[in-house]
């Protein structure tokens, strides 16, 4: 009777109102070096619990389903793990290349595709199952890989320069070849809009750039002479181009292997200022709805932010928020900025208006914030 | 012991997994006829149940919460609702005024603010609580009230012109006048940087802008002439600037009174095209990742959804999706289109790759249909 009595009372607690949880204002927090997930809240400022055996997550990153309920991380050893948050469990694990770097989700949420080096490539999975859909090889790596509207993916290797634009709305994948961006392709993104496909380039001064509402998309190179008068420096980390910025008209773009942000027009593709900033850049990632860009930096001057005035080029602000910041993540209305400390152990939660920190959160070895609000991003 | 072997069962089944919800895909259709809402799953296509008891919502608008479970719903008989989906229950109602037009969410989410007609003016409400927090009175009748980032809004009066910038991120509200927007405001929008504030006017010919990123915005007048060598016939329906569809750096524009769309650069203001349209265009909305804007028309040819790419300016589809087209909501990524139609009691999907009919679902008199990742977005 006692445990009757127990059940009862169980039953009749309201479960439902109390421990629903909506997800539109959680998000991961990569911890690289224990192979594990800090999941968070955003409205509370708060870890809501930690999800562990994703293997290698030395070099992660991570996309979301389109109800914001399942993450697919993808590790450095070549995982790809499905994660429910809402459950807060690996669903779906497969070790499917042996090195990867990155993936992308299609726009209708069914494909889920991974971008590969050993061996080179890219493979498509079903994103309910993780079953293999696709299988399309390289002649190298593969970098830069994003989802295109159409249920359409667009990747670069690195090895040959070769972009291309993958379709896979019907029975069978077509592929089309875009054309050669120029010598070893670092990085790609896709502007906001799907517009511009924007390759980078590191064995030679430059940027390449696609135009996918084009039918026939061809290459077009820029910034081929940026630093012609200086000495460029030892690249200490490679710029990571999904930070790219695009704001007042203009995309903030990294000087590789140099201490400065490039500011490029978009439709006419000219450089309309250099800005001096305090290392070289690794993100530099637009605060939503505003006229600011903020910078971090490669190692060893990884322990300071700067804010970028795109409208001036100016530097306004520049912050200490700890030892090893490896990445930033803002809130979709950009009332805040998320900044993982990797060696203080920590994620700093920033105001952006003040530019003041207002709380911190504990977390090991943090690198990638990932908010669910980019399930709603094109190219994210 | 029936009773005891039945709870057991009940304990033991695998609730957590089966029935949670995440709310990224979700999505509330408004019955204007019948007061209530249906709860539309985006991946599924489907309706997931009806939820009822929101009064007079014959004009009605709603805005998310930032984790995307509660929507905020405005209803023309002043009452503001808050409304739980994943419970599916009105969790909060109050009739804060005699008649109200639509509100907004400050980005940390926690204020709701209502623009009203009778009395005009404008309520600024807790979140949770819908306690009254703030009441700032007006003129005349409020119109265009937007949320700015930074805890903040902003709003026009239609009698007087003024237009006003609320802060409420501090202990009292500080209400800052931006100037006189010009004759009677018939509605204005925020571009999605929160850049430019947008508003039409109906009095005199018009929109005129104001910089929202400068400290001391000041209003500037544009398209004051358009049209002048035609002849304007009686608006049928006024049309909806939240629609104001923003692309290829350029406002696709409603002409007023007229069978067309205008289109205006965003940096020089400077009319660049005009498009000749079905009929008065209602809302011109830009569907996501693409060169395209959706437009709907006001009665009596309300029974066509036409489509212009805004790189050549030309209508490049006529669709009839059914009687009484009163909204369209895209997918985040663009991948499909939601459209009501009132009198056939149906919301129409379409793909917007092939601009063909994929799935419709029942409703009662639908209206507006607003998808959860309205939570992410700046304005709306």
């Amino acid at each position: 009777m006692k445990r009757l009595a127990l059940l009862a009372a169980f039953l009749a607690t309201p479960l439902w109102a109390e421990d629903l949880v909506a997800t539109g204002d959680l998000g991961l927090v990569i911890e690289r070096a224990t192979g594990s997930l800090v999941l968070v809240d955003r409205s509370d400022r708060a870890a809501l619990g930690r999800i562990e055996g994703l293997g290698d997550l030395s070099h992660a990153s991570l996309t979301y389903s389109p109800d914001e309920r399942f993450a697919y991380v993808f590790g450095r050893d070549g995982g790809l793990t499905k994660v429910d948050i809402l459950t807060r469990q690996v669903v779906a694990r497969t070790v499917q290349a042996g090195n990867s770097i990155g993936g992308a989700i299609s726009d209708d949420g069914k494909l889920v595709a991974v971008s590969n080096y050993e061996p080179g490539g890219v493979k498509v999975f079903d994103a309910q199952t993780l079953e293999l859909v696709a299988d399309i090889p390289a002649a190298g790596k593969t970098i830069g890989l994003v989802d295109v509207p159409g249920r359409r993916f667009a990747w670069t290797i690195w090895d040959t320069g070769e972009v291309f634009l993958g379709d896979f709305s019907g029975a069978e994948p077509v592929i089309t070849p875009l054309g050669n961006a120029g010598k070893n392709p670092f990085d790609a993104v896709l502007t906001d809009d799907a517009h511009t496909y924007l390759v980078g380039l590191f064995g030679e001064k430059g940027v390449t750039s696609f135009d996918l509402w084009d039918p026939a998309p061809k290459p077009q190179k820029f910034l081929t002479d940026y630093g012609k008068d200086g000495e460029d420096m030892p690249v200490y980390k490679m710029p990571h181009l999904q930070g790219w910025a695009f704001t007042e008209g203009q995309y903030a773009l990294p000087a590789v292997g140099r201490h400065e942000i490039l500011w490029v027009d978009r439709a006419s593709e000219k450089t309309v200022a250099t800005t001096p900033v305090h290392g070289q850049p690794v993100f530099i990632i637009a605060q939503p709805a505003s006229p600011y860009v903020w910078v971090n930096f490669a190692t060893p001057l990884n322990d300071t932010v700067q804010v970028v005035d795109s409208r001036t080029h100016e530097v306004v602000a520049t912050l200490s928020p700890g030892k090893a910041v490896l990445h930033m993540e803002f809130a979709p209305r950009g009332a805040e900025v998320w900044i993982s400390s990797r060696d203080d152990n920590k994620v700093l939660i920033y105001d952006t208006r003040t530019r003041e920190k207002v709380a911190e959160i504990a977390a090991e070895a943090p690198s990638g914030i990932f908010f669910t609000a980019r399930a709603h991003q094109t190219g994210l």
